[in-house]
Formats: C-alpha cells, structure tokens, sequence
C-alpha cells in the first residue's frame, strides 16, 4: 500500500514555495522588474572560472575509469585529503582524511550526522531562528524529536535561560547553523565557548555524551573581512556538516562533507558508520567528477562580495525606514522585526508592493522576516523606493 | 550516544570487499598479470565521447546558475521530459516527466522506491539469486522486511511454486531484477507474463495493491542482438528503477531515476512522494550538470559489446572444462555451478590459482559462484589457461 506518512507531507506545504509560486504569478501580470523576490536563498554568483576548467581537464586528460568511475562509499580518498588538509591548516585542528566523509550536500551531511548519534526516542535540540527543512531532516530520520530553543531577539546569538531548562537528559545532540539561516548572524567566540561550557558540564551530570552537529554552509559568506569562529575548534564532539553549495556557489552540484573533530577519538568510527548509514538511504556519494574538481579548488570561492553590499545597502535602507534588525555578520539573509505583530498580515501587505518576503513564524520566531538577497545589486537598490511606498503607506 | 544499529553492521563484512582486497594483495605479491579478479562488477568501459562533450559544452556555453543552480526536488523538468519522452518512445508506454523521479543511481532509486509503497511489519519479496545489498536497502529503510524465494537453479527464472507460497497477505512488494545479477538471466515474456499474472489474482485475493519493484541497472547490456522484456509493459503498478552506471559506463556520477507507470493511475502521486521521502534521507537530486548532460544521451550506451565478447570465452572455455552454466542472457555475470558443494571451499581454492570469484551463499544460491567478466578481453582469454590448471589439479 501507499506509504501514509509521506502521501500525507504532501498535503504540507511550504510557505516558502508558496510565496515564491506566487511572486512568479504575480511578476507574470505586472512585469518581473516590479517583482523583488527575497524569498529563496538560491545563490547568484556564478562558481570560479577554476572550478569549470578543473573539470574539464579531468575530462579531456584522465580516463574514463578514473574520473567517472565508481568512488568508496566513504569519498575519494584523495579527495578526503585534501579537504582535511585545506581544514587542518585552515582551523588549525589535526583532519586527516579518515575524519572526512563525502556527502550530497549539507542534507546529506544532516541525514548522515542526525543518525550517527541519535535514534528512537532521543532529542535534539536546537536553536529559534532555524532553518525549517530541520523538521523533516530529523523526523523521517532515527525516530528522534527536534526541540527548538527560544530566540534571544536582542542579538540572535544563544538564549542559555532557555536552552539550559531544555537541556535534560534525553538530549543527545545539539544542532547549531553559523553563520545562520534566516538572522544572517554569526555566533560569537563567546556564544561557542559558553555553549561547549554548558555542554562539557551536562555531560559530567548526566553521565553521556552529547554531540554538536553545526550546520556551517555560510562558513565562508561573513562580512567586514572577519572569519566566523570555527565550531569544532571550541568542543571536541562536533561534527562540522559543510556544503560547497554557497561558498563556490554550485548548490546543484551537491556537494559537501562531514569532517568529525580529530580530536572527539572516535572520528573514524564515525566516518566509517556514515558508510554504513548511506546503504540505507541510497546515497552512494557525490558524484565523482564534482569530488575531484571541487578537491582541488576547496580553498575558493566565488566573488562573495555581492552579499555584503546587497547587506550594507538594505540594512541602512530598512534601518533608515524605521526597521529593527540585527545587522547580520555573514550569509545572504537578515531578518528584520515586522512593523506589525503579525508577520503573515505584515508580508501579505508587502506582496502588494513587489516584495516577497518570508514571514518569521516559519523559522519559529514569529513578529520577523526573512529577507534573501542573493540577488542583482541593481534590483537591491529598486526595492527600497518599494520599501518606502509600503511604509509610508501602510504603517 | 553513538548509534548502535550502524556502529554493530561495521562488524558485518562484505564477501565480495574481503575477496577484493585479498585479490590486491595477492596480486602485490606474485603480480598483478597473474590475478584474474572476477569479483567487482565495475564497468570496464569508456562513457561515450558525446557525454564529456555534451559536459564541456554546457559549462562553456550555459550560465553558471543554469547549469550549477539548484535542480528542483523530483530533478530538472527538462531532463525529466527528455527521460520520459526516451522511455515512451522505446517502450510504448505513455510517460510524461510528471512519471520520472531523477535519483542518484539504482541504489537511490530502490530506496525511494521501498519506502513509497512498504512500512513497518511489510515485507518485499524477492528471488534468488539476488544482489545483496538488497538487505541494507530494505531493513534500514522502513521497517520493512525482505524475504527470498529460492532459485530454480535449471534455467534461473522464477520459482512460481515457492512464490506463490510465500506471497502472503503481508507482501506489498515484489522486488526482480533482470537482466539479473549474479545470473546473467534476462527473464522471458512468459516469466513476467506469470508474475504479473500471480500479482493481479493475489491482489484481488487479498483486497490490497501488490507493487512491482523493478531494478534495472543492466536493461541495455542485452547480448544475442536481443532486447530485455521491459518490466513494465506487463503489470501496471511498476516501478522502474533504472541507473545510467552500466549502460553509459559512469557509475561514479550517480545518475539514475526512478519511473512509475503511468497506466498505475497514480505515477504522479508516488513521484511527488519521493520529493517527501527526499527530505529525511538527504537526497536532493543528482548532480545538475550530470542530469543535463545525461538527458541529452539518454538514448546512447557506452560500446558494451566485450561484455559478450568475454561472456562467449567464458561460457565456451568453462563448458568444455566441464562447468555446469545458464548461459547468461546479459549483464556482465555470470552463475555457475561449483565443482563441489561448498562453494566457498572451492572458492578458497580458486585463489591459488589466481582466480577470485565469489561464492554463491552471498546471492542466495549456495553451492554456485559469480564471475563478474567486466574486464579486459585479453586476461579472460588468459583466465581460462588458470581456470584449466585449477580443475585438473582439484577435481
């Protein structure tokens, strides 16, 4: 018969989706240069000239075999060392290629993370606001529950009150994405060494380990030439789940990692357990000749310097307009305070006037947007008179 | 905690792996022209020209975001039509792209596939000989369990009389594989013709949907100047699940897909549940540039033609010496009788002589081993000189 659980998802719809569906109807009617779409976090840039002429010389000078041949279950091995080696002499921590897993993606790194160290009956714990594909990530995975932790809205950094009460002893692991989807914001130094404090101590009390999944696509995207702290490097049980999908920005490609801190002791066990969960959900590796080619310019990235002027330009805008936020630290998001309490009603009232903004709730803070520009500066820039009309008009 | 389920399966050794390595090793020690590995079946060919070209072109030709963008969840539209237009054309079957789910190879199509129409306390079916990682696929997938009807080793077809035992009101799902691995066999139009006959009359019976499951990595490698019976021309609740690993000789790019009949009724249903079933597993497509440029030679194969070229030495040369062999009708294995009962004793000796082959026990099928003969033509020739030294010597 018909598997129930999915056939009913898809009556579930996504909010996100729908506005986007919606922006493209709407742009049909009254032109697409009156639609500012800031709904999908889809990246704009195009990927590095070296990553294409990587893969073409693959192509033109190596055999069939060794470039589209079958790869380990774990990744290519030359693969997995060079990518330790670019972390190891990055972050300063001691990856070698038996720490690194090759996936499909940051999805592929999460269903790989979620069932190394969970199962039927464990939670994990994370933080509002959150990406909201984390529900099905972890609920069609091991058969764990996702718990979300309230949002400290001053700063979006860790709200410890909160996250404190909730961290009982069914806690298994705790999932963190820096810099974050949808605040833009990245923890601090600070945020991490309290938050591995607070870790390290409940498990003396409750008398098992807990593991830290950090959700880290937008590593490479921060701004005012800063680095994000690197997560693993402030507690030992982290698993680091990456994606080359924003930094060279080839999110089609589906390409990423789990590197497992060296310095957890069981790393490779762990590495070689994801070879072992992929024969369940048919994962089987990325694909071989992306592995290569992206190996070999895994220090890269695309021309990031669009987000952080599209940033700059619509947070003085927005402030300007009277507009709370957090000015983001890296990623192509902001997520600002509505100018009423309900944000559904707030990003309804904006459709009229070309934008197409996310309302908050969807990311478990309900009364923000979320603004994705990942998008043309021009267009930015053409927004701002729609963000003023929409104001001025309605508030 | 570490999850226990895949930390304990670390323990459970592959045959075909440990056959393999000891294969390589060997090999070290007395040379590598001395080592007839007939153990992995990995293609031995090159991928046709037209697909690196068609590669090179899009990324030369195309913008970055066309090619390297986000495919949507069920795989690029225009690939999903050019799929299906192929499929309709060759198969008589009214396809659109609304029946095709782009996947990463067979073994994520199968797991799309087992948890579209299985859950907890179900149990597929399937028939000996069979691929052994059918067991990871289906017992970490959903619950569900997988049962084998034993061979009929005169001719490898299907054991109607074991099946129709073991077909009981639990099963909601029968899994085959033709042109099979290990056997070689393609099933005649008679076998599916009875099975399909089988399904509907035990369907009625039981008053619920029986689904076939239909694993067809090998369709195109067909010797004899014949074409496989196509699986789902004879029953309507088919599903395809096919890989371009064989047939375009790219197994390491992980393209595949699955394609529900359209005559099911519900093909669209089961292809927009795979997106759901995509979200826990972490899917999210195969790569964009290999979709597009598979879609574009969707109707070529690689030269497979030495795989019948080495199936011919082979079954000619190992008749003569004596062998006990059903003459494979395609793929590149295949299945003979051992010379004694323990197929694994007589694999053990077989080393000696430098031939690796894997015993039968692994398929199902004690008492019978694999000869995976994707290889060079020149060392089966040479082969069959150790294969005559090794049963002059030992039996």
């Amino acid at each position: 018969m018909i598997n129930a659980l999915y056939r009913n998802m898809l009556s579930g719809k996504s909010v996100i989706r729908e506005l986007s569906e919606y922006a493209q109807n709407l742009g049909a009617q009254i032109g697409e240069e009156n639609i500012f779409d800031f709904s999908l976090g889809n990246p704009s840039v195009p990927v590095p000239q070296a990553f294409n002429d990587r893969v073409v010389e693959l192509l033109r000078t190596e055999s069939s075999i060794a470039v589209h041949g079958y790869s380990p279950s774990l990744g290519i091995p030359s693969v997995r060392e060079k990518i330790a080696a670019s972390l190891a002499r990055r972050f300063g921590l001691p990856y070698t290629k038996d720490d690194v897993f090759m996936t499909s993606g940051a999805a592929g790194a999460l269903a790989h993370a979620f069932r190394l160290v969970a199962g039927p009956g464990d939670v994990i714990l994370t933080f509002a606001p959150f990406f909201p594909e984390y529900h099905p990530y972890v609920d069609l995975s091991t058969g764990a529950k996702l718990r979300v932790v309230p949002a400290r809205t001053e700063d979006f950094q860790i709200n410890f009150d909160a996250f404190e009460q909730m961290l009982t002893a069914d806690v298994q692991a705790v999932l963190i994405n820096t810099p974050n989807n949808p605040s833009g914001v990245v923890y601090s130094e600070e945020t991490l060494r309290q938050l591995a404090d607070m870790l390290l101590q409940k498990e003396k009390e409750f008398g098992h380990e807990i593991w830290l999944i950090s959700d880290e696509p937008y590593r490479e995207i921060v701004f005012d030439g800063r680095q994000a702290p690197y997560v693993s490097a402030f507690y030992p049980r982290t698993i680091s789940c990456y994606s080359y999908s924003k930094s060279l920005s080839l999110p089609g490609e589906r390409i990423g990692y789990v590197a497992v801190n060296p310095q957890s002791g069981v790393s490779s066990l762990l590495v070689n357990m994801c070879g072992q969960i992929s024969r369940g959900i048919g994962h089987n590796c990325p694909s071989s000749v992306i592995q290569l080619a992206v190996a070999d310019v895994c220090d890269m990235t695309a021309d990031l310097s669009i987000y952080e002027t599209n940033m700059n330009l619509l947070y003085d805008g927005l402030t300007r307009l009277g507009f709370d936020i957090v000015r983001p630290g890296g990623t192509f998001y902001m997520f600002p305070k509505a100018l009423e309490a309900d944000a559904n009603a707030f990003s309804r009232k904006a459709l009229q006037y070309g934008l197409v903004l996310v309302p908050g709730d969807t990311f478990g803070v309900p009364g923000y947007f979320r603004i994705a520009y990942c998008t043309d500066t021009k267009k930015v820039v053409r927004s701002l008179d729609a963000f003023e009309r929409f104001v001025k008009a309605e508030y």
